[in-house]
């Protein structure tokens, strides 16, 4: 059995790593962090877990845990893991973080997204970009695996086959992403009160959200140069889900013509058929937030505007499993060469 | 492997059972029966279940179905299994069935609640009421199990003990119960249109909801007499979950005195301590859909009110799981000797 | 113009008020108090008011503004107002007061039920209870208007004229309210996240809630005797509305039967029919709380349940509006003996 | 008094006519027009209506009711106006249509989007497009007004300022659409089930919707040439409300550099300060669809994203007031000379 310390796990991300790792075959939480929580019991903070799990939380002591556990999640506000990291954790035990600290490569970026200073830098070059489907092979040998954000793993994952293969101008493309309520975690927050998001939609973070230099990074890769997007976050009275919808220039084909359906959906299908958590749907089926709820899954499609040049990339996942804690525990598995999807084979509920 | 089919797989309760059996690892679906989409593709109608469930929609024929199968769950609308239902039928196969035919005795009080004829009085003895935390050991041996409504059963565990015990005036008791929307199916009707439904609240069905008789035969078997009790149903703006709130006179003891919190707690957990789906939650704690979401649980709670006399009693399920499907699987995992929670220990989603 | 200020008129009910007395012919709005944003505009704050109010919001200086407005609202915590009122200031002003401070008669009963000391007990004796429908020419000559709680408006309109005939035993008062996640104010709590309320139901300050002594008080006028009732609270995943569902023991006649639907009705009609803002729903329709939306309506509504010998009473208003601001703005009307429906004619909005 | 007849009265937009057309002060409603409810009470459909509106629904007959109104609106499905509209009728009466039959001015691309032939063109030139802070002056002396879209309203007045300035690349449009479920309307579909559109997201009508080409004609108009742009509408678990996100390449000015914000701000200003309607925001506040619901307003802004040279445009509103209803009104009373704000100064409803 593999032992998991959760750092954060009275969060919202937190305590879907516990939902998912109580039913994972092959792990055994050993360590309830909390800041907020210490000393009360786990299932008095979210009492979904009531006679499942027993214990109270924990500090936030990660050297202590190091001793104790074989991988820390940490999914913490951004700066506390680089504020503690140290080559001695990260030689007792492998760490999965659902922050932002090491997701970045460039600290100069990160510094200027975020607004505060890297405290360990030095990690940040050994650190894993931990998007499974891309980054599979080099999660294995990992260390550090810096799990990606939720807007980014949806964003990036339904646009790479058309940025990796050169089919759109990456710099034209745009992303308006559509979010539950959940992404702005368990604080208490004017803003997140029922009676200020409930029959309300609105934009936030216009040109200036932290996922925008993470998604021109990845992309980026993808593209084989330095690209830069747009990326326009909405707030959803909803719990869970993120709905992104992607606009960008086809390129034409040496024929002058645009590419049609069909030979898109085969570039989609080479990426993605053999991939377990990717699902392109059907023509025509636009991916809904409710298909994927409480799964790993990420449903992707795409519909082509031959009137404008355009093709219209349509990607929905759960902002807490696939976009947190179910990808974290992906790459748990990856790390500790277990089946990937062991202990992920959440159906999606619905209603 | 236990071959199940299931006829009614493309209402929501019917989707569940889907949702439930495919991780359940001692059952196989054979049978996806539907009268409105015959022939399509099943995850074309539930597209959760994409690249999940292959194949296409059967049509209702359960006698072809008897052949095939070790289990049927009949998710269908009243007088459907009592229709078809034969001798020959229930010697090849199990039944589960989710509607109400076979939940009364009475066959006159059922023909007055649900207003249409009984075409099969003859197995309503036989039938086993498959209230599993009470009637565990005559469902073992059942051929066909009426599987509890969803208010039923929630109101039903939340007061038996009291009523069993004798420690309430059963005639008192009041029961105010409020559910989600997937209770009321996935028809297309005006009153269910997310602007009809979506920040409103209601009553309906008031003192004439079919589900009132069930209670009043089953509580009445605990209190040892027939007994009359009002039961109020109302519509929450939620997709699952229903909670109720229920109140009666207490007895007094012989010394003139009300019974106080730990002796009313003693007796809950003589009852419930040993049962997986029942949580006697802590003192001061209420009940909350939210907690039991996506889960076989039912959780209960209890307040005394010295200054009136009563008691109220709260429970919270959801109602397409331990309210529906949940609880068809766990009368399914007894009727086959299975372990009740096989397939069953779904972790609540929160939020 | 009748000039008017408020006092915490940055709460849900202190916004509500603006957005009412803007429309309202005869009055202007020249406080708008605030403690927690004083000096910031208004329309910053509310932002529905942004090109409607111009102006920052004042602090809480209660006798400056008695020399300046003509009515003053207090929509603020429990114990303020008793803390702050003086002689001079009735002598200048009148005073609606939305809290709680002088509803309740007995001292010892509110010290008991709000756990605070009553700072100015001597204003109690004159202060008028508004319930508009009931204490009418009560409130046309008082100074300090009592303005009734939001679930109690609703609680004792829906059960008084059977009350006040004495066709129910009035202990045997069951009632179970049912309250839009407006009522619990704009604080930044837990409790009130939206993906905590969102998708659940509750109940809350079971035996216990501050409404129960108030609810009592008035309807034991009405029943010429003391009375205790239960009384539970529950919050539903909407922004506003309140549904009470209440239940009783039917009086037998004379003749040892129970009063028919006609009769019963004949008795709503002879307290409500004259009354602008309670409507009295046509047999077998169930009040909403969407039909009331926005409004100042009262939708009440009955079922006798003949099996059981009780009657089952139903009420829907907007918490916000008949529950708080609305009716205070009906109670300024009288006090300024106005038409007593000018400005409230709001219209339901539905959906 | 003007009297109004309103054909559709019983679908979503049509009821929302009847509200508020009840509080202005210088219409009567004549004519409860309703296909299928017919001799019904119109209260007993919509029960916010109950004890305010009088009398039954009434037929389509359109020719009966221009003789006993002076203004007709119908609020029908496309192609119903265009299929009965006579000389006669525009002779007797004036026509506010809230279908899309005389919104395009091509009849071969309104015959293409929508699918049906158009049963009289002959009016479609002399219909003017009534969206009324454009085409105030037209829709003063027109005999038939095409009220605009609830999309197309949103999009166009979001983005007409930088359009007719020609400070964007027009055909570089993108608008992104978020809306509430009553756009859908009251009819009895799957997919406007309560448990299919909440906790849900989703577009749909990619690269299809029929509210393209009418925005497409009209910022044609203002960029004084044909445009292509995307539109992709989603569906949003709300009831009300419109949220769109535009996206444009800025053009850079003589000296090479982007315009400011000031110098946006300024241009925004010259066309809609003097609007009454059309709220510019305050800079950095982003536009919510909560903050008009229930008003005839739009509240815009925008962002300049000076790392990819676009500016991001934003707006919202009620899309069954401005969106519907109200900008119908205002139609109304441009046309019979009223002032334009006439009976339209409902104030937001928050929350």
């Amino acid at each position: 059995m593999i032992k998991a310390g959760i750092i954060g796990s009275t969060g919202y991300a937190g305590a879907e790593l516990v939902r998912i790792l109580w039913n994972h075959p092959q792990t055994e939480i050993v360590w309830y962090g909390s800041r907020s929580y210490v000393e009360q019991e786990y299932a008095a903070i979210y009492r979904n877990m009531f006679e499942l799990v027993e214990g109270k939380c924990f500090d936030d002591n990660i050297e202590e845990l190091a001793s104790r556990a074989d991988v820390i999640f940490t999914a913490t506000p951004q700066g506390y893991l680089a504020g503690v990291l140290t080559e001695d954790i990260l030689h007792k035990v492998k760490i999965v973080d659902l922050s932002a600290d090491y997701r970045i490569k460039d600290v100069a970026v990160y510094e200027k997204w975020y607004g505060i200073e890297h405290k360990s830098p030095q990690f940040i070059e050994e650190a894993v970009y931990g998007l499974c489907e891309i980054n599979r092979n080099k999660v294995k040998n990992a260390r550090l695996v810096a799990n990606p954000g939720c807007y980014t793993t949806c964003s990036i994952l339904t646009a790479y086959p058309m940025v990796k293969e050169g089919l759109i101008e990456a710099d034209t493309l745009i992303i308006d992403a559509k979010s539950g309520t959940s992404g702005a975690g368990r604080g208490a927050k004017l803003p997140n009160l029922f009676c200020e998001v409930n029959e309300n939609i609105k934009a936030y973070g216009v040109a200036s959200h932290r996922h925008t230099p993470e998604i021109e990074e990845q992309l980026g890769y993808a593209a084989g140069k330095e690209i830069r997007i747009n990326f326009t976050p909405h707030l959803v009275p909803m719990n869970r889900g993120i709905l992104v919808t992607e606009y960008a220039n086809l390129k034409k084909k040496a024929d002058g013509t645009y590419p049609v359906y069909e030979e898109i959906k085969a570039v989609y299908d080479s990426y993605y058929k053999k991939e377990t958590f990717v699902r392109v749907l059907d023509k025509g089926v636009c991916p809904e937030t409710k298909w994927v709820e409480g799964s790993n899954f990420v449903d992707i499609n795409f519909v082509i505007d031959e009137r404008t040049g355009r093709i219209i990339m349509m990607g929905a996942l759960d902002n807490l499993v696939k976009g947190a804690a179910g990808q974290a525990v992906q790459n748990m598995n990856l790390l500790f060469g277990l089946p990937e999807k062991e202990g992920l084979m959440l159906v999606p509920m619905f209603p």
